[in-house]
């Protein structure tokens, strides 16, 4: 007999994983300790005029299915209308069968909105209906939604000149819910156009009210920041990088070409990495410094189709995993790093799945036993954030590391509707592990097996994070 | 109990996996819209005398086993009598279990010939004079074989300088059977050897009666045959490739470039990347006039051995998998011909299994909502074309793409009694979607997922092909 | 029903795997093909004081997975006691579930000792004792442990210059255990500190009696010590590598590089691969006029973490999955000795699980019929020893190969306690075939299957190693 589509038992193979899933995992509470959701939003509590503002509105994953279903871009970025938009998304949806998409956003339907007819071009107009009438309840605004998916810890993107202003009002209406900046400094490595790094520079400078005219001066604005971003419960820094960089370089060349980057010329070729590498080195003693963790969102390219680009801009589902030779660099900064012992906490996320064993290998030889689980191979990101791709990721962790350290899921989404992800993942774990005690590979033990999971859903990033 | 060996359950787990398979994938007939099968063969209705002259001949799969067992050479390609290649073949048989060639061969002796006993040294004898005794039957001439399977249309793989006869010829008899054929202009690429470039070009001159003397002459010669191909129902080019190729180039320097070839010069080294990256772009261009699928076979690396090419010529079995960076270069390609909205179908076939996610999410970034399922990630091809193979590429293609789209199966092969390939793969297929269901993860609806398979083994194909 | 714990099912899923597991895997005795056991410890008969001594010591899987866990150095290759050090392992133990540790750790106390208890920092205390007491006895010591795992042939891993006494002495005693040397050359390939390297040769002259003036004295001295070593029993040569090296290269220049060498100049970084190409294509002429096995293991980066190699030194766990390019020089390499037909049995271990694909096909261009399975894809190895590791390796190999050919596990260990991975492949192994009879996959034919089996676990390895 077939299970029902998304019952109980969802992902979940054996009677041991639904235990441990029902009995352990599905009680703990949330920590989203990266993503990319609105301050703003969730300081504002905002409220959603229709499904498609909810829903669809800066969905790059559903834009890209869309496009593959041949729909023309109108129905996705273009201006038809908010309902024309959800009709074509509806009719795209049978055409998303076994992709990540399908199960996501049938279980959105269902967890926010108690929806369980699937999503068609028949059922359409039905759901669109009941859904918009429901987002005009007070339940339905932001706060409402992040507490039906017992939202704990939200830790946002943030840039270091950011005020964090509603992080602050945000904090001072003592919520049960907790809002963290994360410090997200992108911009001070893109000094491919002198201008716009300068423009940037007086930015930083009158975010730290320091003046910024040598290298020393950045680091000490950088500083600044990090302090500023410490106050307001910040305990980590993320990077959206290509690869790391790390090249031996000496102090004053940095700070010659600092001057000429500063002066508005452009920088060599071979300068650029020198700048960068020195900074990156600077700023990851900073974080330890702080005891913060250093997230590290490697292997993505971006915006590989022009013509898109120039009409849509960036962030529109024209990006795609890279084919980077990441470990040789990687080990070269945190050697560095490490060898001054001020290599500090660090998650490296991965986005080509043939290199989770490289990945999870390297980073293991700068576990040094000052903390369990220092050195973290981070969630199954962007395109592999989906069963196939969580079970290798957990699974190569498992083979060459300890899962039992794991931090665990996050929804590094735009969206307020992606906290379903936490659950996606839980039952993905607990089946995993239910299977192996099904099949004699772990002992039936469940208050242990079942503690351990509730450690990778929450306590282990709670400890690590010093939240 | 254990399942019968190959019984009609074969790859199928499920009771919803047998219902698909048996309900609606065994229905459809086959479009084999790739494959290397003799067009004389066709038109001509080839009777085969013996098992060996149709089965052993030129299958370098085979041949390659069979040296990995340490048969001799003179048993594979060598001048050992039929029989005798055949009791070779017949004792190897066992020791490739696990291997496709185990499932394959076995599924060709019941489909073809309904030869249920499991071949080796002691049943090769009475096999091989069974088999042969039906291949004296008309209807074991080439054509009854492939009304056997259902094969409905195929696509043969042509030089540009083809005359096509068999085509006009075989076309003209409208048959049920449909043969096109397809433009592969792979030595229009070799310019290591000008004289044998040259030679080439004198061919292509006859065909297409233009001569030839600048680059522009050659694109109007190329555009000729295209038309010409056109004319005899080609809808598609194909590509055997290491990798694609890209510069910037300007026309003033291709038309150097071209002027010292065919002079009988040798090129430099970086003067063969302009050329060959402007040829593919004009190339690329008359297929998107013509609405054409352009196919790209990238990765392999042949003639490894050479003892054995300098013995016996190249496809023999001496081919593998290359570590080509493939993804840069495709970038570039495809954005190009993005640009002007010239990029046509495109269907990029991967042989390191490592690198599907690059190539599924590379093409992706060039779907712009024009053609439902534009870009394509071609079938597991080659040494992918296993179980294991053909599961990795619908999953990749499900994670990160549109399932829904693909245009499916083809055999690839120069053997007539390839044909359970599909059966193979639609078996594979309607079992991921069967254990789907099963498990929970797709609804119970046979009818609507029925209908995605059938898609995927026939109409999709006929759609994007515009047959 | 969950299974219990390690049972006798242990990773069998299906009947017909428990019955090929008991009826024909199980009963095989152990050729250990490839290892780091000390000879002098299996001629001394060594006796171990404690169970730290035997299983943690030297054990760098053990501490990494420690170090990851949060526990200080000192417990790990420190000063503190054996009981604290079998502490914390214990306390570590519960933590490492789904690492093979945790599988391999559980098998070793229930296969040596008769411990089922789990190890935890609970049950430690006794289970030290327990395990210490056992050790005061005979059976205990290192001939009881082996012969405990019916092991019946060793293959040590040993230096060119070594003088095998241990060896011979172990071989006068006509133990029913038999123990071979390896020869292992990697330190002549160490080139780049001319004073040690000189050093070397030093010994090299010592060990043949021939004085090393010339490259040609060089491979004397070298052709000398591979007939000693066959006059030992050796029929195999192992390295552990990066890459593979062939560059081509004319006599005259290795000579002068040579020279400079030995005349203690630094070699200009273009010349160390002449004289490493050189020095293995000549090799590879000696193995194959002995008709020795080469083995590679190829792909691992060492020493990553200076400030711990500063404090540990090598070999300490500080080791990873290098992501090279193999291919390329690994078809130039075998190709050139192929061409005049001096390429030896070959078996080349890949530590970079995406490039199972690559290695295998690449390795079976070289076979020519003359050898059955000449050319091998090794077992996983290292990081890859373990469930997932393991059936991918078996699973490429049948897909591409012919895993009927396949010579087999080994320990690659420096423990006495390793042996219980043998057991842990062949249930893996076993387990493979079985689902796949189950499925109907295979044809239902267990005497067969359980010679194929048996073939892989022992007869392949004798029959190729001529042992």
């Amino acid at each position: 007999m077939a299970k029902d589509f998304l019952n109980h038992e969802f992902l979940l193979e054996t009677g041991e994983a639904v235990k441990i899933y029902e009995e352990y995992a599905s009680k703990m509470p949330i920590i989203d300790f990266h993503n990319h959701l609105s301050p703003k939003d969730i300081f504002n509590n905002r409220k959603f005029n229709n499904l498609t503002e909810l829903w669809l509105d800066g969905d790059h994953y559903k834009w890209r299915a869309m496009r593959a279903n041949g729909i023309e871009e109108k129905y996705c970025t273009g201006n038809a209308s908010p309902f024309e938009k959800f009709m074509k998304w509806a009719e795209t949806m049978p055409y998303t069968l076994r992709n990540p998409l399908y199960h996501w956003s049938h279980m959105e339907l269902r967890r926010y909105f108690g929806v369980t007819e699937l999503l068609n071009k028949d059922s359409a107009e039905k759901i669109y209906a009941t859904c918009n009438e429901l987002l005009q309840q007070e339940e339905f605004r932001v706060s409402g939604l992040l507490a039906k998916m017992k939202v704990e810890i939200i830790c946002t993107t943030d840039d270091p000149t950011d005020s964090l202003e509603y992080h602050r009002q945000f904090a001072a209406q003592k919520s049960s819910l907790k809002m963290f900046p994360t410090f997200r400094p992108d911009k001070i490595y893109k000094i491919d156009n002198p201008t716009l790094f300068n423009d940037y520079l007086n930015l930083l400078t009158e975010a730290s009210s320091i003046s910024i005219n040598t290298f020393d001066d950045l680091m000490e604005a950088l500083k600044n920041r990090v302090n500023f971003f410490h106050d307001h419960g910040c305990r980590a820094s993320d990077y959206g990088l290509e690869t790391l960089c790390h090249e031996n370089n000496d102090s004053h060349k940095v700070e010659d070409i600092f001057f000429k980057l500063r002066g508005g010329k452009s920088l060599l070729v071979e300068e650029k990495p020198i700048f960068r590498s020195r900074l990156q080195v600077e700023l990851s003693k900073l974080y330890h410094a702080k005891g913060w963790v250093q997230q590290f969102h490697l292997g993505a390219i971006r915006n590989n189709n022009t013509r898109k680009l120039n009409e849509l801009g960036p962030d529109t589902g024209f990006d795609s995993i890279g084919e980077f030779s990441q470990i040789s660099v990687m080990q070269k900064l945190f050697d560095h790093l490490d060898t001054s012992n001020q290599l500090t906490k660090t998650i490296v996320y991965n986005l080509n799945p043939s290199d989770n064993e490289l990945f999870i290998t390297m980073a293991s030889n700068f576990n040094d036993g000052s903390v369990a689980g220092k050195m973290q191979l981070g969630s199954g990101w962007w395109f592999l954030d989906q069963k196939d791709g969580i079970e290798k990721q957990l699974n190569t962790l498992s083979n060459m590391g300890l899962l039992s350290r794991f931090v665990g899921m996050v929804t590094d989404s735009r969206s307020f509707l992606s906290f379903p992800r936490h659950e996606y993942f839980r039952r993905i774990l607990c089946n995993l592990i239910g299977n192996d005690i099904a099949k004699g590979e772990l002992p039936n033990d469940l208050p242990w097996l079942g503690k351990i999971v509730q450690d990778i859903c929450y306590h282990n990033a709670k400890k690590y994070f010093n939240f």
